[in-house]
């Protein structure tokens, strides 16, 4: 363990002299607020917490933390699954709710410059007023920011066809913990000008520097969706019809998986009203979209011919807004509602696509003999399964003592079919401890190497993606 | 200058202990091939080449050669544009042109596992007899290495629509200076686990370690394209349209500009038939995909409709595929047809695309002050443009003394608009003394310190990059 120093008067002091009084908070009642993040039941409370407003005063604000040894989390929105967001060192929290400002939708170029504390759903909807598509839409994009994406390297549902977070966003400019402030690369669609270290900072979890403004990469929106709900009687034909979509000449614009117990519990907390026959036992939740009726209703021809090849029940389509909003609505509360109605522990699994069936059904046998059931959704088209397991009849002693057994035999499963332990979460401080079943000492010796070329002095985001 | 040591005959009794003695050359006139890549007339003669058949031979090599702190250059096929595979301190070189086997491609997931000596097109091609695309296709796809393109981070017209390399390159295998064998990170379509490897090393140019398997992603191949040519009488104009065509809702499948007077020099050199107007000055070539007629037709109809308002003089639709062939080969051989009419320098600017009619503007300004020519083309629509300077009738002395003033003029034109260095050719050695226009010392600290982490000793690919 790190033998960090405690933030004292004299600390505070030059706190104060660098931020207004009224941004910086040290009473327990306002320190609450940054003690969590939505990573279980998790608590850990700062000494301090400071909601800045420029770059500059996160230069300075480093600097004294550098200088006297002071553990920094930065925070975004405090949705992460990972535990990232958590002093577990105490020290400064450095809140980036200020920085929510669009500087720039720049419609010449097709980017924007924003600041890391916007909502990601508010910038996605100020891009589709201009006709533009930012395709990086996380389930909790209502409340999370695009600093916390970047630093996870987060997705969602359209990453599937329209690439991954790495691919829009083009230029980041970090405070380092030295206090330094540059820009990672140029705002270039193409770079190719010394090591990336743009695509270094995406999905590192606030450890190597502080991000203050992000560009980042728009496209022409499309005009038209066609969004549908195939039902199958069990996970493993779902999960096997995935990868034959894409095999069938389709890339749809998302394509999840639902379990029905995931459903049912949305159902009761959600206060949705949905038909849920009794025979069905999971989900595809899939959308095409485009600008020509002709070519989605092509498409979706082709995934229902899919479909039917993977022994689909029925297909309803959406055929309003509202009717698609309803059942995007279904996917995106899954996560709460799931949450809200067990003692639970969620893990991000990601495998190639068509190893998901052997995945999900591993995840079935390995809850069986530990005695925990599980909830599993996600992005199925990028093979990514986000794995809800609950506590259900498990016993306080085995929930507790056994439990990380069966997370841990989860993991082995997901190497073994050829993924890894995070897709989009991030490892943070609660996957960390599953890190060596998949990366080496060599690997571990590399990334505390980069770490310490930024961060010389181990004073931000301590504890996290590795000890 | 770092002080390395010379491949001594003990040295060399070693690498032949590790490869079979008719894989090691050391003959002036077998290691002339190796002192050249197609970067203008750079020749640099390593001491010996090897050509290795495994990752195991090449730990092993790295290991000798990190022991006795002998100087290693990676080389793929050699078509680099910025010196990236020229052994500067001679020393060893290692070529990796027997790494040449498409190890599977994987219909089920749609991914592939090849060598890194994979000529590019032969990839392509072997997707595209699977109804896959992979979308990354250089100019020089028909000779260069995938593995080299790995390392620059190389594009290709179809990076606009497709996303560069970076989005289709999920794990690399890659043998590190100090003799270990790792994969850099997992074959999956997402991945936030740890500082991404896999991202750092692609556009390293070999200087962190050297790739001996690579996993790239593909996609459904879309079933038509139209190719249409805009002719314009400006390089204005025709730059003044790409941007405009993003605006209206389109994204191309490729979107290429090129300069009259580099087709002339096609027709010239390559004899190609070819009704070269006389008051053309400048093309867009331009392609659509997609698997629906309609679909193409309405987004040729909105590109005409752009074209028009930007003073399009005339639109030559393909009607045959080799009348497409003809095009794209007006386009793929430009590089090479310039290169054989003059003594040229080639440099890789890359801007925001809707400045791209400044960047070309300027070029020509700062060319006629500095009595150069220069001939433009590139990947328009990622606002990456191709410069090739032309000696003409710049005298000798002018050609060696002035012209790195020119050249450092159009780079800091190239930065004031917001754009970099090098898009896809990289930095190597022939633009690494340009580098401090853009990056501060603090950058150059970052990379030299990850440098470090990965290659204590500097073995790998010395003189590149950074200095």
């Amino acid at each position: 363990m790190e033998n960090y120093k405690r933030i004292t008067s004299e600390v505070l002091l030059q706190i104060r002299s660098i931020i207004s009084s009224e941004q910086v908070f040290t009473r327990a009642e306002d320190l609450e607020k940054y003690s969590r993040d939505e990573t279980e039941d998790l608590r850990y409370v700062p000494e301090v917490a400071v909601l800045p407003d420029t770059p500059e005063q996160i230069a300075a604000l480093l600097k004294v933390c550098n200088n006297y040894h002071i553990p920094v989390t930065p925070r975004g929105a405090g949705t992460g699954l990972s535990g990232g967001a958590l002093p577990v060192y105490g020290g400064l929290v450095i809140s980036m709710e200020r920085f929510n400002r669009i500087i720039e939708i720049d419609e010449q170029n097709l980017q924007a410059t924003v600041e890391p504390g916007v909502i990601t759903e508010a910038f996605i909807n100020a891009a589709a007023e201009k006709g533009l598509l930012y395709p990086v839409d996380p389930a909790s994009k209502g409340s999370c920011f695009i600093g916390g994406n970047v630093s996870h390297g987060s997705g969602g549902p359209r990453v599937v066809k329209y690439g991954t977070i790495r691919e829009y966003i083009l230029n980041l400019q970090v405070v380092l913990p030295n206090g330094e402030i540059i820009w990672t690369g140029a705002n270039t669609l193409k770079y190719s000008s010394g090591y990336n270290l743009t695509q270094l900072f995406i999905g590192s979890e606030g450890t190597l520097g502080i991000i203050t403004k992000i560009v980042a990469k728009l496209i022409p929106r499309p005009a038209q969706d066609v969004l549908m709900l195939a039902s199958f009687g069990s996970n493993e034909d779902a999960c096997a019809a995935v990868s034959a979509i894409f095999r069938a000449g389709v890339v749809p614009s998302a394509l999840e998986f639902m379990e029905r117990r995931g459903v049912e519990w949305v159902i009761e907390h959600d206060d949705i009203v949905f038909d849920l026959k009794g025979n069905v036992q999971a989900f595809l939740l899939i959308e095409v979209d485009g600008n020509e009726q002709e070519m989605m209703f092509a498409e979706c021809e082709k995934i229902n011919a899919v479909l039917e090849n993977f022994g689909c029940q029925e297909v309803l389509f959406a055929d309003t807004s509202a009717q698609k909003e309803d059942l995007w609505r279904i996917r995106r509360t899954m996560a709460v509602s799931v949450k809200s109605n067990s003692v639970y522990k969620e893990e991000d699994t990601v495998v190639p696509r068509a190893a998901l069936p052997k995945l999900i059904n591993g995840i079935k046998e390995i809850g069986h003999r530990y005695g925990f059931q599980s909830v599993c959704y996600g992005h199925a088209g990028d093979g990514n399964l986000h794995v809800n397991i609950i506590k259900a009849g498990m016993s306080d002693e085995d929930w507790k003592s056994k439990l990380s057994g069966g997370i841990k035999e989860i993991f082995e499963l997901t190497i073994a079919l050829g993924g890894t332990i995070s897709g989009e979460h991030g490892i943070g401080l609660v996957q960390k401890d599953y890190m060596p079943l998949k990366y080496s000492p060599v690997h571990f010796a590399i990334w505390k190497g980069i770490k310490q070329v930024f961060d010389s002095n181990h004073i931000l985001n301590p504890g996290k993606i590795f000890s």
